[in-house]
């Protein structure tokens, strides 16, 4: 006998497709859901379906968009002549929280990855190279992850751009704010002191 | 200006209305669905809207249910004479993975808890006495949780239960199987030491 109703079985399989959600976890919200008041979960589903129908990729930074063009780059108070390219929409959001960076993006859908079967070719490169080919950016900041598959991209990219004329910077890499030196790892470190300013 | 597009915004608080997700949580899967194609986030959205449509409690021990009566109630080869009380439902899919309990289940949805604002009368005490009244049951298996509220429940419906001449027992507390004596808290070990059998 199956210990669950056919509805709540299909409700767990689905939910056990979400990244980090296991069997326990696929059960506590199942649950929630059920215990929850029909409108609450209408409106869970409705979100769904909405941010699927209405959200696209922006048609110049490939983030995430509600129409043509995303917020960011369809805002005429931004600097178009610096691009900050990153891996994926959840990195627009993290630089946006910084506050710093008034420029535009370009985002790779992904870094290269050959064991994945990732090349230049699944990412968003091509659209990068066009965009510079339009003229109008100054510089490109490469933030791609600090690990292998973001180093490998951000030099490819380095290696298409720079012969289009454009100075291409990398974002910094060295020890977080706030954290500590003795558990820095020796890397991170290395890394720290080879990048070492004036003061 | 907002880090994200409305519809992404919104789903973002729908998700974050679940138990045990936080804003870097809500985000992840906010971007798998983002990622995922249409049908699967399709199939996910129906999941939750037919499970609260589908599902409704058991009207004998108020288990989830599809039909009138859940599937335990209303297979004819279980043990009726036998009741196991239960604070949820997920509990009955706990006893059931033991394969131990082939009796039939009352689920109070919930426990005494006074500091919540839970009484006898917010559960699904009194239709377990109108149960009982009805015959035909020998024993009250009372499988709350081990701690306050489930203690306490139990003992409030094992002072209900008894003068209606049903035969009331509570599931053993001890050390759990696999478990290492050096780390059980002492409350554990006490009761185990407590409930100690020959053999």
């Amino acid at each position: 006998m199956p210990f669950y109703a056919a509805p709540i079985v299909r409700l767990l399989e689905e939910l056990e497709r979400l990244p980090g959600i296991g069997p326990k976890s696929a059960q506590r919200l199942a649950f929630h859901i059920l215990r929850a008041d029909e409108q609450s979960a209408g409106r869970l589903a409705d979100a769904i379906v909405d941010v699927k129908r209405s959200i696209h990729f922006c048609a110049q930074c490939f983030n995430f968009a509600e129409d043509d063009l995303c917020e960011i780059c369809s805002d005429s108070k931004r600097d178009a002549s610096i691009v900050c390219v990153v891996e994926e929409p959840r990195d627009v959001v993290a630089i946006e929280r910084t506050g710093e960076f008034r420029g535009l993006y370009h985002v790779l859908q992904g870094a290269i990855s050959p064991i994945d079967g990732i090349g230049p070719e699944q990412l968003r490169v091509r659209e990068l190279v066009d965009r510079i080919g339009k003229g109008g950016i100054d510089e490109l900041i490469v933030a791609t992850d600090p690990n292998v598959e973001g180093e490998t991209t951000a030099l490819y990219v380095a290696r298409l751009a720079k012969p289009l004329g454009v100075r291409v910077t990398r974002i910094a890499s060295g020890l977080p704010v706030g954290g500590d030196l003795e558990y820095a790892d020796e890397v991170t470190l290395g890394r720290a002191l080879e990048a070492r300013r004036e003061m």
